[in-house]
């Protein structure tokens, strides 16, 4: 096992694997040189839970719907690559 | 940490990370009751190892390629779900 390690935990009942892991490709491709590895985890019950290292940075259940992925890497990147700019899609909404 | 772990480690430098996220989903499609987790590793200098717990079942340097999806099929089901199944393309070939 790598750190930092991120996990996606999915519900296989509701066909979330391409989600999980378009998510994890997503990250993978954003922090290449930060992440040590990103684990899919499948689950059940309408779970999808993002966890980093012991953290979780989203879970479904507690904030209501699926995490938008801008916002998530900005969890991310906030814990892992501090400073790091995320691009156009950092920028504060007009 | 969930097991049995599946872990996928490819080389980033040779942009296997389309390659490595497909083995994982396949691997989560037909053992989705059996993996506890699939995790991607990112690596370089050409590496594309695949490991279940802690055998090495492929390792791209030492066999000399990429595994064909339904061989990395059979030795994974081999070790956790034997007398499994794997459908029309486990037949021998004629």
């Amino acid at each position: 096992m790598r750190q930092p390690r991120l996990e996606i935990e999915y519900c296989t009942q509701c066909r979330w694997l391409l989600r999980a892991a378009w998510t994890a490709q997503e990250m993978l491709t954003t922090f290449q040189a930060e992440l040590g590895e990103v684990a899919l985890v499948p689950g059940t019950g309408g779970v999808f839970d993002v966890r980093l290292d012991d953290e979780t940075i989203w879970s479904r259940k507690d904030q209501g719907g699926h995490p938008e992925l801008v916002e998530l890497k900005r969890m991310v990147r906030d814990r892992i690559a501090p400073g790091r700019s995320l691009g156009h899609s950092d920028r504060a909404r007009p």
